[in-house]
């Protein structure tokens, strides 16, 4: 990233959180910054676009206003964001929230990257970030951030069904998250018979066919949500073809567009719970709880990047994201927020991720559109 | 084992299979021989007793024999025996059919240790035992076995529940395995909508809610019967918080008492299967399929048992076996056997396992009375 900044006479710096920053400086200006980006890190065999193609939007727009002899009202800057995906630390946000100066308190030595067992703040170290300088201060305080814009690829097959190329977001859902549940019970013989069972594996699949049947009246009642048990297993220490799983663990993730949805959510996984354990014999930990607020979106910046896909002839819809981007932490702490989602096959978190680059082009010219607009002169 | 055979004035042998026969010789007899024994491996964290605490009975039981000052009418022998947990190999009664050469053909080099992934020969060489010798023939032809007996703790609490100290086996259920089946998906995106989603553990969780629910059934019609689903889990390479998980593996072992159960029940799984596959949008592939016969217990060895904890006033019932047991590999190959179960607090496959001394000697004076008054002399 920061080799192609450069290329493009772009000033590159990093933060305390190790973030990187290719900033096309303004003369003036109010002291206010445009930021456009997306996160550069990725799941464990993710695919290439999740995040890497937002950063290379911003890239990309910056460039061409320069080559067009634009010239910026105030800073315009593409940002490279560490640490979106949740799956190291369990916490969603860490880049931009580091940069905001809004991660919740004690974040760098309480969170512990799942892998090594060391803190963020270590990892952070070792990244070259500076963790004393994250807990003097943010990178940015909000209030001297214009706008946010992230240009990133959809994660379901919406747009690939409708026939858009682009998504024009209409809200980021929030979620309620607990990373590291488990359901405890007893390891007992295959032979055991059922009325003496505390079978872990039975509970944990009552859960998941119970929330499964919530989602679906969900849907059925057109209210967007979405429900998702990622790691959800027998303990490996312990499991085998004739014991009787006595210990199981589980991720869960809630997310909706509306903040009484979730609440909805949460209450019925408590309900669940209860009754799972009475009538299986088993506790549950949910363990720690996670959560980020719904993200609402600019109305002004999303109707001027919807007036642009149309000045430039790109097929577009309003879309809600399905999902979580860092975009929501700008829009918590109050900045300007717009997004635009690339049409995508193949989903996302996994290789075969598939944008064509048309669409993606597409994604820059809108941006490039709108940054021409509202943030240069000719 | 082997020690405290010797201590005991027993002659001390292994087979090629690696198994350990502790043999009081007879002076004449008609050429068959009585076995006594259980197995020495165990699970992965099991407890103390499963198999051990048989492999001791069969040696205290002669020890009391010749302290008594009894002749045996033909050789009686202590047997500890190899691997009959399925775990490592996922093949079941490895050392006891083995001895008795009714291995199903090839195993020895297509059974491969999960763990090691070496096979089954190689593993019984490092243990001393010879696989050329196995291929050549059986340790005994099953009709040199007069009898087969088994010392067993229970690994039910059926025997707490009535207070009774032994159970006098009336049967081994027979079962079927699939011990690494998988649920192909894809992995996708947490935010993807549920009509997009090849979601493998929401597609595992409802095979293990309605087997669970065909087994209340078979419980209500007073059907003996069990299901396990003991390895039950998302893939650890690809499974994450934020990742609909796109495979999914497990292990299912079904029982049941008679035959005709058992047919019921892989017929039922197989027409949930593929319910499964077209409402969820997955792909099963069930893999290795393994069996074992239901294993019945030789009438007058039952009886003989009974009349004999009954004589030394010793509480007891008859009692179905839970568990599958060597013993039901020498009744599968025409030898007569009787098992004993033992009152067993916590379940097996635990290090949990509480035998209390009092039930163990009783078994082992039930088994004493059975040998002298049938294959000894004063």
């Amino acid at each position: 990233m920061a080799d192609a900044a450069r290329d493009s006479g772009l000033e590159v710096t990093t933060d305390a959180a190790a973030n990187t920053y290719a900033r096309w400086a303004a003369q003036g200006g109010d002291g206010r910054s445009v930021l456009i980006g997306s996160h550069l890190d990725s799941v464990p065999r993710g695919g290439n676009f999740d995040g890497a193609a937002g950063v290379l939007a911003g890239l990309v727009a910056l460039r061409a206003l320069r080559d067009a002899g634009l010239r910026p009202l105030r800073d315009l800057i593409a940002m490279g964001i560490r640490a979106e995906e949740s799956v190291w630390f369990e916490v969603s946000y860490i880049g931009s929230r580091a940069a905001l100066g809004t991660l919740p308190e004690g974040t760098l030595e309480r969170a512990h990257r799942i892998d090594t067992g060391r803190t963020l703040a270590q990892h952070i170290t070792e990244c070259g970030g500076d963790p004393d300088a994250l807990r003097a201060g943010p990178t940015f305080a909000p209030d001297r951030i214009a706008a946010f814009l992230e240009v990133h690829i959809e994660q379901a097959p919406v747009l690939l069904e409708t026939g858009d190329a682009l998504g024009i977001c209409t809200g980021i859902p929030g979620n309620v998250r607990y990373p590291a549940a488990c359901i405890l019970g007893r390891h007992q013989h295959v032979g055991t018979p059922r009325r003496f069972r505390h079978d872990t594996a039975v509970a944990g699949a009552v859960l998941a066919v119970e929330l499964d049947r919530l989602w679906q009246r969900l849907e059925a009642e057109g209210t967007p949500a979405a429900i998702t048990l990622g790691r959800f297993h027998t303990d490996a220490d312990r499991h085998g073809l004739t014991t009787v799983p006595g210990l199981f663990h589980f991720s869960l993730d809630m997310r909706a567009q509306d903040p009484v949805v979730l609440a909805r959510l949460e209450a019925e996984l408590l309900a669940l719970v209860a009754r799972i354990e009475a009538e299986y014999r088993v506790t549950f930990q949910l363990g720690a709880r996670a959560s980020a607020a719904v993200g609402p979106m600019a109305a002004d910046i999303r109707d001027d990047l919807a007036a642009a896909a149309a000045h430039h002839g790109v097929s577009h819809m309003m879309l809600g994201s399905p999902a979580s981007h860092d975009a929501a932490a700008f829009g918590a702490a109050g900045v300007p927020v717009g997004m635009v989602l690339v049409r995508n096959e193949n989903g996302s978190h996994t290789p075969e991720e598939a944008m064509e680059i048309e669409d993606f082009m597409a994604a820059c010219v809108v941006v490039a559109d709108w940054l021409a607009r509202r943030h240069c002169q000719p």
